[in-house]
């Protein structure tokens, strides 16, 4: 089966999913995105990248015509035209179409709004059972990392660099504190049974997940500490684990080869991963 | 008359000059690009634009089949298609069409190639004539700027910024120190009559006309001071200018509201743009 892409309005068969060169987000990405995971058929904190979604908007100045209501329905079109069980849904938006140019094109210029599926084994994830290996590697990325840009050619180095080190992939350094994975939000378990993770400011992703992850956290009753974090710091933790729409909880067992408590998952991110698993099936739209 | 553009080895009317919604120039701006100017019809400094294009493959693990020749070849097509007589041809290189992941596709991974022209007045610049007011705005974006790629969303909003303020452009300032334009070099003419050009490093792009203005200065047996320098040494110098494929040397007569010299261009600016506008006839291919 071919995957169903939506571009515009319109539901095109992948091999016809097309831009124009001319588009800001091939030429200068000029383009913000969002990943929804899907489970069981049903999207995963939805509302949430929705709300993120008009954020980044709103700092970059982009226009979208549809309402929060009318991407819905377009994300369950394309989990039934594509017959998704579990994965994710895509979606892209762009300064749109024009001429190239530094400048901004006028305000009336129609965006562009791509969006796709895509498969992904998420609940029996072969590397949340297992746990990652991450290795560091220095933050390069511009400084409006909250702004969820497809700026994202560093973190694609990154991995790379961390899968060329022996890791599955990297926790980001800048000034001697990690800020974040190459795509998830990282979180340490301290020997004090303190969960550790890095302040929201302009340096990282406001992840949803590590949102839902955060508030979990809280009702399980585990103290809390929202600050910056050395690598050494994870090194001696006693657990470790990433947050993303993807992998929701998926522990880290080492960092630069050092290993994190026993090299296993923890029972805290286990507990965390079943609970978050068990709140997004209960929400699931 | 509707461009013709280049798309992986065909020429294709504007209007069907589409790339997949999968390509990682799309997606991930995982994308270079070189820009060559055309005068009467000719490349200026072309073989330095290509080999800085192989550079910034190389640092990226990117590659294309297409040698030099190759190169120049389907620039003089596209120019002779287009009809172009001044104005440029854009090239951008991508790592190629694949189901989107962090990770780097398998290397034989065909890469996406694309060019086009673009009109623009480049020796009748009315900017020149007039002279560019700067704005300076903080340098946000990531630290490899050595490498040319389609990162480019902070370089425009920062131009963006910068029009806002009442200015032509931006000037970017990290640490206290210009690095370099939105889609420029920075260069100031002190009072003594040295001229200033930040040195080269991973903080600014390699520009090509960068390097040849600096010879050409060279020739003119000025004093030449690789360095950086700050706003207010911009301020208080005898000239300012940019430098780039497109700008060639264009004056800067203030920076943030503050007038360089008399406020209009200079006379050292005017005659390396001189300079550099006879060089690049003498030298067009």
């Amino acid at each position: 089966m071919t995957r169903t892409v939506y571009i515009n309005g319109q539901y095109l068969p992948e091999a016809q999913a097309t831009v124009s060169v001319f588009d800001r987000g091939f030429l200068m990405a000029d383009a913000i995105y969002e990943v929804c995971a899907v489970l069981e058929g049903k999207l995963i904190d939805c509302q949430g990248h929705f709300t993120r979604l008009r954020r980044s908007m709103a700092e970059l100045s982009m226009n979208l015509e549809l309402s929060d209501d009318a991407l819905l329905e377009m994300h369950r079109t394309l989990i039934e035209k594509n017959a998704l069980d579990e994965g994710l849904v895509y979606l892209q938006l762009t300064r749109g179409v024009v001429d190239r140019d530094f400048a901004y094109p006028p305000e009336d210029t129609p965006p562009t709004l791509v969006a796709f599926t895509q498969d992904k084994a998420i609940v029996e994830s072969a590397l949340a059972k297992r746990g990652a290996r991450v290795a560091t590697q220095p933050d390069l990325r511009w400084h409006r990392r909250d702004i969820k840009t497809t700026q994202l050619l560093y973190p694609s180095m990154a991995k790379m660099a961390a899968k060329a080190a022996g890791a599955d992939d990297a926790w980001l350094v800048e000034e001697g504190y990690v800020t974040e994975g190459s795509s998830s939000n990282a979180f340490i378990l301290t020997q004090d049974n303190v969960l550790v993770t890095r302040e929201l400011s302009t340096d990282l992703l406001h992840g949803i997940t590590r949102a839902a992850v955060i508030s979990l956290a809280e009702d399980e009753g585990l103290a809390i500490e929202l600050r910056a974090f050395t690598p050494d710091e994870a090194k001696s933790a006693r657990e470790a684990f990433m947050t993303s729409a993807t992998s929701m909880v998926t522990s880290v067992i080492s960092v630069d080869g050092h290993l994190i408590g026993s090299g296993a998952p923890g029972p805290v991110a286990d507990k965390l991963r079943a609970h978050y698993l068990e709140h997004s099936r209960a929400h699931a739209m």
